[in-house]
């Protein structure tokens, strides 16, 4: 049985980095004897927009909707297209309207890139963001009123539902029993968002009583943010609202140094929906077209889709393969100038390809 | 002319702190020839909850009301008092009726004091996170529908008004203009919070017409609190909502490694009510009692209070005394465990108001 992929490089460094990610998953399968079947897209990017007036064609759900994985470069190239369009256009929309409702990010130090924090070491620093992707933070339902006077007062609803909370906890209660540490962390205000917070902390508490065999607590964001810096060890699968998740796996990764190679996964966990995969960084129009960005990102979405489809030993052995390359460093491998080293995009891809 | 100051200890350490805070006060009034007049108040403290049922007496806005300040120790025991009921009993409580509508966190890297990040020095790292604290993503607005059934629905408004924005910001602008650098960057999250955030950032472009000598940068909340961690050194003046400016200010203390040390004042610019300056640590009962905690936070707030008053020099030397210990050392200054000295609570105070 082959995994169908639509491929959708999107903006900017999109277009260099997709080749690289390409590359390793058809090593990964060729070595696992895997069968990936890639389809190419150009919609999602903003010089579909200015062709078309618009970031999607009408029947991109029918077009995408067969596919089991969507692998996604980067979106955005705010000179022309304002990113609230690029973006609400395209990435936001295909987390709704697939119901993409787990964002699953890992933060991990990896060998051979730099932390900003001192003293850590790889191996010391390993967890998983997951957020909520759907609703949440992220609600349409609001307005302005009084407007253009001084009595202006604009209003934005949070929204949060059982059903909402419940699959995202449950999704993150199931990934910490896999993991030998079993630990999770939810990330809460509660002492000062005194509606939707503390509702939160109940279902967190309601769900917990599932999972036995999960060690639970929780911070506040406040000084959860202020733990990643100063106590990153302590966490191995940290839950978190929308808003709470879309901060804290920016700065997970930027603890550990990986912010311009760290993966990111929007997953319907049911399959109902592709998921997408998608490198944290943006589509960085100030280094497009100088075949320097780093594709790892990229590369290490690839693993995390092939783990989606089930090929759990494949892609641990694309992480294997980029973990190698890092590590031999940018004396002995072609690593690309934001890691220290000289080597192109296309070079640093085809190191990683090798070794898996 | 005399200040008058109204001393509330709180819970826990703040017992403990408050003396010092006073001492150092009692230190720069000698040296300046002011006039500090301060009376002590038991209440917004747990032990005044479990005696009195509530953590306030009913006259309480007529005793404070006529004081210049409110010098503030800690609050919460949350054994015996839930958080949420001391906190918006007390603290909380305070901002939105005394209208202290900017809550002001230094973020300094002090000499001697060790930063969680790699390669930092004292100097690199001095900024301001200037916040909103009466409305936004703080309100009481919203409610819970189908209760305890699987449709279970809650919602929390966000509610920024036009006065609320702008007179923070103005705050925030004036801060910036009278600092060398002159820089102000505004967090936002308007290409997500599509309501609200985008609302912000035309406040921010309209006030920055005013102050054209003031540089003005953006950045999406998860990338600022990455750029926290990365780049501490780009950040002049940072001015941010409620929440995100909640957020920022445990993080940015938090990459100064001074999260134990930090000040913050809860200020009414007009005067039309008592500022409140209270540091940014907990009662932390579990080091309650044993004449170990750190005072220096409680000393800082005491620097900015006068400050506040307009006893700048005065402000000024607190906090040299507080530099000059550190940079001391442990061998040299009697500093607390937690700064890996043998000092207790009371021995660091003195040293200090030596020093002043
Ligand atoms: C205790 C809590 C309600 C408070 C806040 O969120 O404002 C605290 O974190 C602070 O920053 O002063
Ligand atoms: C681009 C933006 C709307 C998006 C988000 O906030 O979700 C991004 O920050 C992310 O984390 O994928």
């Amino acid at each position: 049985m082959s995994q169908r992929i639509a491929v959708i490089p999107g903006d900017g460094i999109g277009n260099e980095v997709m080749p690289e990610g390409i590359r390793a998953l058809e090593a990964a399968a060729r070595r696992f004897d895997l069968k990936l079947d890639f389809r190419h897209f150009d919609f999602a990017s903003c010089d579909y927009y200015l062709d078309h007036g618009r970031m999607l064609p009408e029947d991109w759900k029918e077009q995408l909707g067969g596919f089991d994985g969507l692998f996604f470069g980067a979106v955005g190239m705010p000179d022309k297209v304002p990113d609230h369009i690029s973006l609400w256009g395209s990435l936001l929309q295909f987390r709704r309207s697939f119901d993409q409702y787990v964002n699953l990010r890992p933060c991990r130090l990896m060998p051979g890139i730099r932390s900003p924090l001192a003293d850590r070491r790889p191996g010391d620093i390993d967890f998983y963001v997951v957020r909520e992707n759907t609703e949440g933070e992220y609600s349409s339902v609001g307005g302005r009123m009084f407007e253009g006077t001084e009595r202006e007062v604009v209003i934005q609803d949070t929204v949060m539902t059982r059903t909402g909370i419940d699959r995202v906890l449950k999704y993150a209660f199931e990934l910490a029993e896999r993991r030998p540490r079993r630990k999770l962390t939810s990330a809460t205000k509660s002492n000062g968002i005194s509606i939707t917070m503390p509702y939160w902390d109940e279902r967190v508490q309601a769900m917990a009583e599932h999972y036995p065999n999960v060690d639970v607590d929780k911070f506040h964001i406040d000084i959860l943010t202020a733990n990643f810096v100063l106590h990153p060890d302590w966490f191995d699968v940290v839950v978190a609202s929308n808003l709470f998740g879309d901060i804290l796996s920016d700065l997970g990764p930027a603890c550990t140094g990986t912010i311009g190679v760290a993966p990111s996964a929007n997953i319907n966990p049911e399959h109902h929906f592709p998921s997408l995969f998608e490198p944290v960084h943006g589509s960085a129009p100030d280094i497009h077209g100088r075949n320097i960005a780093n594709p790892i990102g990229q590369i290490w979405c690839g693993a995390m889709m092939l783990e989606h489809f089930g090929h759990e030993q494949a892609g641990r052995a694309i992480v294997e393969g980029i973990e190698a390359v890092l590590a031999a460093g940018p004396e002995a491998a072609p690593l690309t100038p934001d890691l220290g080293g000289k080597g192109s995009t296309s070079e640093l891809g085809e190191a990683i390809a090798a070794a898996i």
